[in-house]
């Protein structure tokens, strides 16, 4: 066994043997390195408080069969030993506002199946995620923004749920960009199984993520703790819909301690599933309505989204004074230039430039010495 | 003629000789007060700037006409020597965001038909506005906010257009609450047309505003200048739609000049009519759902929105342990302590304490010295 394989399997054996993340694991590992880690954990030589988090697993030895199931499947394990580790994104769980919180900390480890290079992905990557009881608006923006930031090269992640996650998903695999879902569990467990197939889908072209073994099932707190990770590797975190309670509110809650940038998307005020949203906006995250708002949030400096094209009308550029000419003058009829004074407010001397400006711009003409208007006025803006 | 109604025919003339808000009428005022202001316009003892923004019309003596038309329709005119007069709502034309802005004073005067009180109804009062284009769900949202604002004694000002405005007008009206049109017209010329009996019954119970003397035709420039009465008369402006180009982002740029509050409703960001309240939200407003949100801006101390009721679980009030131990049960099957423990990640010693109290819950039982679930267990959240 080389040195390498000795290492990986201690790693392996490690990602197991505590509930991650593991304060005491990593303190540990980064004393005396995984391999030595292991020997002690497995030993049962610790402290106590380090004895008891590892008290129910540490006889389980299933790190060869797990590496095994994992090389089978295409997989591999990805360690802070590897150069595809992001230890860039990782970085931001050494900020105190996360330290703060329960389970603020980085992976030990992560389980990984697919294509795609996890360093290289996480440099331009958004999370988008939101509620599984999505409305077909949700799913449709959803699709939008995702598709946007596919075609941009920035790397979708989610958490592979029914509902916004998977609209996410689907979209970025549909333009041939990069996906990544988070899992909370093994890699051998695809949860939910209505998602299996586009699950294989992502980890054929993208990257399918877990920091659990093998075998571990989906439960409440681990996709709580999973959404970290979804949090973290994006560099914004884009809230698509929401309900009151919802797992999209904690990753964002995740994705602000993480000094990432948090996004909402507004709905109708009189949507269920966008009250999330909204008590997110009315909390401080950005309003992003299409992918060029969210990419000018996250990617290179110079990335700006254009403005919205706005409606001409063809009083565009005249003066002030002009416009107000224009408007005194009635829909049918004529006024002479005096009548238009008094009507626009302006004085007599001040019509007569206006009016010139106008007749050359085809908007009014001389009819026997008074004016008229060639065309009906634009209606009020 | 007595001396009060020597002023009153002076404002009258004053507030037609020259197109409002006219500074230099306002300093002279300010300097020789109305009556003599308004004779000095009269023989053109003026200086040159005052001179030509009155040539047009100084020799229009139409004042006893103008309020003689007012006195049969049930109106009066509101001017600065009356207690009527907003003066507090006013006071923020003084500072030097609108003083920068063109047309950014106060109003000379006031033309008023109604019932109601300015001054008092200054006091506690919201402008709503938005597209004429308004969506059923624009039309929708208007109506409960304004009929929320309407019933908790706040006032609804805005403009009496199609769409959003008189969506908001008519739904205040509807729970008899106060309303207010401010019109960029003369009283004489209700406008839209479409809207005369609405307009009328703001008049009835509520109050009809303008600061132009009748006959003088709404027009672009004086919508413009019209929504700088709104915004100020509001304590907050709320756009509820708008499209990129709208009248209501004018009132909600005169409302950030004035120091108003400025609140937009979100809509689905795929409605052209919510482009404008997305764009305003990029920007500051503050996002508003429903009326007490905006009643917590410019209501009275005190005056807080509820909590939007958040639905109940049967793991609500549990702890972190007790929900893990819960997940790590099958749905169906039992399972020992120590193998809670081992799917938990829990020590095996921590797991009995957390099974005891779901046990009281109601939510686990045992069974030959295992451990089961009472109920299937909550989805995600």
């Amino acid at each position: 066994m080389t040195e390498n394989e000795a290492r990986t399997l201690a790693w392996a054996y490690l990602s197991r043997v505590a509930e991650p993340p593991c304060d005491e694991i990593a303190a540990l590992v980064a004393e005396v390195g995984p391999v030595e880690a292991s020997l002690r954990v497995a030993a049962g030589e610790l402290s106590p408080a380090l004895r008891e988090r590892t008290a129910a697993r540490r006889d389980i030895q299933a790190a060869e069969a797990d590496l095994d199931l994992l090389e089978r499947r295409g997989g591999r394990l990805i360690t802070p030993d590897d150069d595809e580790w992001p230890a860039l994104a990782f970085a931001a769980f050494g900020g105190s506002a996360v330290r703060d919180k329960p389970q603020g900390r980085p992976p030990l480890v992560l389980w990984a199946i697919g294509p795609a290079r996890l360093d290289e992905l996480a440099l331009r990557c958004a999370a988008i995620v939101g509620t599984r009881a999505a409305s077909g608006y949700g799913e449709h923006v959803t699709a939008d923004l995702a598709a946007g930031l596919a075609e941009r090269e920035v790397a979708v992640v989610s958490g592979g749920a029914y509902g916004i996650d998977g609209a996410a998903h689907r979209a970025a695999l549909a333009v041939e960009g990069q996906t990544v879902a988070v899992l909370a569990g093994g890699l051998d467990i695809l949860y939910p199984a209505g998602h299996s197939s586009l699950l294989h889908r992502i980890s054929n072209s993208g990257l399918l993520l877990t920091e659990y073994p093998p075998g571990v099932r989906p439960a409440r707190h681990r996709f709580l703790t999973r959404n970290r990770l979804v949090a973290a590797l994006g560099a914004a975190t884009v809230v698509v819909e929401a309900g009151v309670r919802s797992g999209a509110a904690n990753t964002a809650a995740w994705a602000r301690a993480l000094g990432r940038v948090v996004c909402a998307v507004p709905g109708p005020v009189t949507s269920a599933s966008s009250i999330g949203c909204h008590i997110l906006l009315r909390n401080g995250a950005e309003l992003v309505t299409r992918a060029e708002e969210v990419i000018e949030l996250v990617g290179r400096a110079g990335e700006f989204a254009d403005d919205l094209p706005r409606p001409s009308g063809p009083l565009d550029g005249l003066s002030d004074a002009e416009k107000q000419v224009y408007d005194a003058l009635p829909a049918r009829g004529t006024l002479s230039a005096d009548e238009i004074a008094v009507a626009s407010g302006l004085p007599p001397i001040g019509v007569l430039g206006p009016l010139a400006m106008l007749e050359m711009a085809g908007l009014v003409r001389r009819e026997d010495g008074c004016w008229k208007l060639v065309r009906l006025p634009a209606q009020r803006a």
